[in-house]
């Protein structure tokens, strides 16, 4: 038979089974988190009709997508878990209980150029509010307070949410008579960290025509800084001029209030006025995140408000808030960096039973035994020799083996190995199960994540 | 702004987000019990190279594959978790350690023709074993004991898991000259129960060209039935003409030893001569299973044992053992007969907090105490009147609300209302998460399947 050289294709996240176990356990505390704040855990086809998906059409975006005729029918790949999200409240709008509240974690896919840590099949981990009609401002502050517990239960501790308002940047703008550039504006001030001042300066002259005097504002109003209360008191300073700025002024300030309510500590998060969202999407409070030590990263979480969820599907008016963490670059990097918590268990099992004697039946009774108080229980069956199944369960990293002799089964025990301590005791079932527990309580609930304390 | 309307491709299960909740618990149910049984659970891309996804070729599937190019690449969709393991254990054969253990729960895209209860985009549950050059016997009999215990807790009782052997039948087949035709031969018979034992009679003589001798002599093997005991015995009367036979027998007699040492009842698993899995990938023992007040639903989890799971992509042999649960269909099918828990939760929170006051501090800290005791808590952010709340709550169907008015608050309490019984009382945060936990311990461990006995 011809042999078929196998392989995944570039792009294409596919981990180890130890570093799946790690994912995973990303995975599983974002769901955790996600479910205590009360929210629907959608799971939508991952192939839509074309139409349907592309209905907004146009855009950076389309180019990226992976969409393909089968039959009749024009398909595509969704390319994120809003578009799926928007189609399905409106197909549902009359049944939904409104505000609707929906976590998603799955897989989106974008065909971009391949490079290293830009993934083409990735997962986003998506929390939405929508509202029917109107949906109250207090719904923009609980969301970087999810994100906050998730990251803290993640195990991250130095990252900080950025928190600005568009409306403040649009009444900003027009206050400058600048409605007309404000999006364009913005997507070169969204640059601000990367570019560098001058080049931001030189770009809003030279490329947006904007007069100097109106560059020199912008960069002014962009570098106030300082702690919250600082930057909220400056920005009362522009107040009475513009009601959009106003209405932005006001929601920022109450985000930031309620931020700080919903036990948010201040290190964790800081209004930023450069920071817009490359999209036009957003019309109220936009977050972005940031990893303290690992700025490269970008934003590995970032979201904000929107005035219609679904108007390419339904003329209701459906306000939301949303934010999305990119998990599957968020995990990438944090391997490359070394941040996995490597204390976790990422063995298949907790005891690996290891029967040295031609009946099985002892180490069946064992394994029922201690899979019924819990413990994750691997049998090994194969007929090897001794040091071949210790090399087994070393190669697994499992925490203990359990090795039934003939000695042990005569006197109706088990011998529990500690492979960490090499000790080896005897213990009736029960006491191996009490014993494996009391050892892996701290193990089980270890963070997903273990930050390197700067210096 | 012109209106798409939005639709969800046919032959794609969406769900409502009440009976998500209830497929969410069959999956969860499903990885806790794989999990304690020690398996890697494996995520793998959704799409792969076509050429190295098809490098086996031919046969129904090919057809039904979701398969485009993007770019210069030719892709597919997986059909099944099976190939992509192929792939996985080929590309990491290096570094395994076997057996490897994996299990992996997934969607899969066929292009069937849609039907009622047909999907196009499915779940496929699956647990494999895969051994590096040989693979104990035991491993065959601790599949179905999985799925004994997984069918279990997800709360079906009257299953019954049938368990045949492929080196029988063809060493059966063998000892009446018919090797060549064995293949086609089990195909015939795979149809019995649909088209009966005349049919399979007038086919196997007609179709196939069988002697009415040999056609007897296959019909009197079939028919053997009664217990695994009774069966068993009346194949020893084979024993002695055919080496592979006799193996074949020895495997199935091994089987069920071990499968009854693992605790699973008789009543969960039946020797039966008459399935052989379509397949030709099957090389011994094979696995179907059957709902007994439910047949139509067909084999709602099958599988068994093959020589070399990666034959075309590595010259290792790589034998193994699995079984796969087609989730979405079993789930469709359990949903249609009335058969889903309605005792189970299906609310998005445990408790929904009603602040009645504008200040929302002390429904915040609220929320805290609660989630911190592990109560899945959302708060009402909407200022509405009390009845638009409470209607809120209803059709959230949210077991608990928590109303915080001036005069609790002024005491430091919350009225807890049973939104079952109305029952309303007033208690500290403490007392209401310890109240929360004491009425939904049940609710919480309440199986996802709650069938109806027959009279």
């Amino acid at each position: 038979m011809p042999i078929q050289k196998p392989r995944t294709l570039s792009g294409f996240l596919e981990l180890s089974p130890r570093k799946q176990v790690l994912f995973d356990a990303m995975v599983e505390t974002l769901r955790e988190v996600y479910a205590l704040y009360g929210f629907y855990d959608l799971d939508t086809p991952l192939l839509e009709a074309s139409e349907v998906l592309l209905a907004k059409g146009g855009g950076e975006t389309e180019k990226q997508i992976y969409r393909f005729q089968k039959g009749d029918s024009d398909l595509s790949l969704r390319f994120d878990l809003t578009v799926p999200l928007a189609k399905y409240v409106a197909l549902r709008q009359n049944e939904l209980a409104f505000p609707f509240r929906r976590c998603q974690i799955g897989k989106v896919y974008r065909g971009e150029r391949a490079q290293r840590g830009r993934f083409r099949e990735f997962y986003q981990a998506d929390i939405d509010v929508i509202g029917d009609g109107k949906l109250d401002i207090l719904n923009d502050a609980e969301m970087p307070a999810i994100i906050d517990a998730a990251f803290t239960r993640l195990g991250l501790t130095r990252f900080v949410i950025r928190v600005n308002n568009r409306k403040l940047l649009n009444g900003f703008y027009a206050m400058l008579g600048l409605t007309d550039k404000s999006g364009d504006i913005m997507r070169v001030v969204d640059k601000l960290e990367k570019i560098g001042r001058e080049k931001v300066a030189l770009t809003l002259t030279e490329d947006l025509g904007l007069s100097p005097a109106a560059t020199e504002e912008i960069l002014s109003f962009l570098s106030i800084q300082g702690s919250n209360g600082d930057v909220l008191a400056a920005l009362e300073g522009y107040r009475g001029k513009n009601e959009t700025f106003d209405l932005g002024l006001d929601e920022l300030a109450a985000v930031c209030r309620h931020l700080a309510a919903f036990g948010v500590p201040e290190e964790h998060f800081q209004v930023d006025l450069t920071i817009a969202r490359g999209l036009d999407y957003y019309t109220g409070t936009v977050y972005e995140t940031r990893l303290l030590d690992y700025p490269e990263i970008g934003s590995p979480c970032s979201g904000g408000r929107y005035d219609n969820l679904a108007e390419y599907y339904t003329e209701k008016q459906l306000p939301g808030v949303g934010i999305s963490i990119g998990l599957t670059r968020l995990f990438y990097v944090l391997d490359e960096q070394g941040l996995l918590n490597e204390d976790r268990l990422t063995a298949p099992a907790e005891v690996l039973i290891l029967p040295m004697t031609g009946d099985q039946a002892p180490a069946v009774a064992l394994a029922t035994a201690l899979r019924e108080t819990g413990v994750r229980t691997q049998i090994y069956f194969e007929e090897k020799k001794f040091k071949q199944k210790m090399a087994y369960a070393d190669k697994l990293g499992v925490p203990f083996a359990a090795i039934l002799g003939e000695d042990e089964i005569a006197q109706g025990k088990v011998a529990l190995k500690d492979m960490t301590t090499g000790e080896q005791t005897l213990l009736t079932a029960q006491e191996a199960a009490q014993a494996v527990h009391a050892a892996l309580a701290d193990v089980r609930r270890a963070a997903p994540i273990r930050e390197r304390r700067p210096d």
